[in-house]
């Protein structure tokens, strides 16, 4: 008998206990296997980042035809984004690292959307100044990890509707209200501007095809809870002639809570912003992030713990600790019981406040070149 | 016994005879009063269009509020806009004729969309290129009318989106589908760019209040049809703190096959283009302008014609005879059979090709300052 689910991930919420494998049979994508793996560290000459070999990223929509394009000589664009909120938090690390990465190794271009637009419309208490102001604070964090400042453009949506609004429409003729109806859950009550708004998320995703006058590959790393968009997008886009875009997608970073649901800054104590400081990521490790361990130490040292549902050990796993025999190392002495939870979490608090020392004055210097990497910079005109 | 009407008017389709009275009631506007037509000849030194004396624009919402404002200062700017097609015909000129005169009269800033992106979006054959030709056609006919070139700006709605977008989302946000759904009949299968596009339609009515950092009241000239877009408009306008803008509505000309509908570009023989010559002119009102006489002289010398239902006479009451002493004996000679329905249409034709003459030469000049009107002019940026 089939379980039911009991979780839900959409764009603009996830709830309950996500089963990715479930999750991908739901959205109709593909795991990333092992030959997957294999084709791509062919091209980083053997290199795989970690999120790929643990398989924080687990899924993919056409990336064999993505590579098959490469080996023909076609090259890709990476398409990523940021809906901006008040501050970033780790989750939000996950897909940009993986662009980064993936910009690196393969000298790929990168849009990266700032959907300031989609943000405001979600939100009633936000007007466009807060989200103004949020963009131009996360476009800090989003340059901090080092984007190469030639080949990444910025494009906020609201400052570059020029470039986005009639290639919107182009693509937003081809959905109509049912499509988006069931994809997003809206319902009458939803505001017309939400409802075309998807559409000008599709948008960087044909724009070096428009710009160059020939279809370019584009591969977009993101969250999994973003696939709707880029369903409807893949459906549409083949009408106007256009490639489909190929991509990744990423589990969610879980809340310091719990390994159930995904991060959310709206819950400040389940979640490390990149801009917190020290004392604050300790204590909010030591206070609020669940455990896998016993009750007492000499129940610990009996039993041991269980590092799958223990958040630290899985932030580990999945960000700050990209060694995989130390990361072993930590899996098997947690399950012994040789590594206590307060010693585990002492590690997670020396790896998070060890990058954010760096982020955060990468995060600094930002400033300074913020204008460089925006899309209407003026050698790009 | 209430008779049910028997016609339909939105802004993509007007069908049956429209009874102008009860669309007022119908959609909650107000009649223009000769007490209103009062006012407006105080400020223009007692001068008043023929098409105001006749009733050509015959409802508004909000004029005497308007002027009320102006009485206490607060000059107005002047909104109209165009839904550009293949080509221009003399129902198009009613509006912005109109319009010219209110900027002579008031010396009025006027903001002139070109929703290019409306008519893409409400036409399936139709693509950007299509719509873009057709703009900068349709353009041409607009500036031939003698709008100043200081105080208008034409806005083309796919190239102006970095000015429009912004605004529209602040607009849209406050649009649910279930509205757009009742104004516009919109179902489940209509494209996310139209349910959108109203708000677009929307800015202008704010941007010279977003531009000054304070309220200006805005006029909207239109054919009553458009009416559904401004009411969507005007219930929004409030809860972002501007005015309401106001508007005066014309009838529609009536096609040449008979007075009931609206004249359409997509029925040649129904309708004089912008661009016809004056032997096409002769032919298509000799052929085709529905006549209101007897089936022979020596009945019409008898009994008369009839001018109400005599699209010829409709046209000169309309828009080609502004002179109305010449007007009544036009029609007083008709109603008794001195004047023939030949004779009647001969003084129209002449009318329509002393019009055009003058017109297509100013039209084939406009070509040389089409970028002086266009809002993206240096001068304005």
């Amino acid at each position: 008998m089939p379980v039911k689910s009991n979780f839900s991930v959409t764009p603009y919420s996830v709830s309950g206990n996500v089963d990715y494998q479930k999750l991908i049979k739901k959205f109709g994508t593909k795991p990333i296997t092992g030959t997957l793996l294999r084709r791509i560290s062919k091209y980083t000459g053997g290199d795989l980042h970690f999120m790929l070999r643990r398989g924080v990223f687990f899924t993919h929509r056409d990336l064999g035809w993505l590579l098959d394009r490469y080996d023909q000589g076609e090259k890709f664009y990476l398409y990523t984004g940021r809906g901006p909120s008040e501050r970033t938090h780790i989750g939000h690390l996950i897909p940009w690292t993986m662009t980064k990465w993936l910009q690196d190794k393969f000298g790929s271009k990168l849009i990266f959307q700032i959907t300031d637009d989609e943000k405001f419309l979600s939100d009633e208490s936000l007007d466009l100044s807060d989200t103004r102001r949020y963009a131009m604070d996360n476009i800090l964090d989003i340059i901090a990890l080092g984007f190469s400042k030639k080949k990444t453009e910025i494009l906020i949506d609201t400052d570059n509707a020029d470039i986005l609004y009639r290639n919107a429409i182009r693509i937003a003729k081809k959905i109509n209200y049912s499509t988006v109806k069931a994809a997003f859950g809206f319902n009458e009550s939803t505001n017309i501007g939400f409802i075309f708004y998807t559409s000008i998320q599709a948008v960087p995703s044909i724009l070096e095809s428009v710009r160059e006058g020939r279809n370019v590959p584009c591969l977009i790393p993101h969250g999994v809870d973003q696939d709707p968009h880029f369903r409807v997008t893949r459906d549409v886009l083949p009408k106007l002639g256009y490639y489909k875009p190929a991509s990744i997608q990423s589990i969610f970073v879980p809340p310091l809570s719990g390994v159930s649901g995904k991060m959310s800054s709206s819950d400040p104590n389940s979640t490390i912003f990149l801009t917190d400081d020290p004392k604050t990521v300790e204590m909010k490790i030591k206070k609020y992030a669940f455990s896998g361990g016993q009750p007492t130490i000499e129940e610990h040292r009996k039993l041991g713990g269980n590092p799958d549902i223990d958040v630290s050990f899985q932030w580990l796993k999945i960000f700050f600790e990209p060694d995989d025999r130390k990361l072993q190392k930590i899996e098997d002495d947690y399950k012994s019981g040789a590594l206590l939870t307060g010693e585990l979490k002492s590690i997670l608090i020396e790896k998070i406040n060890s990058f954010l020392e760096k982020h955060q004055e990468r995060r600094e210097k930002a400033r300074d070149v913020i204008q460089d990497f925006l899309v209407s910079r003026e050698d790009r005109k």
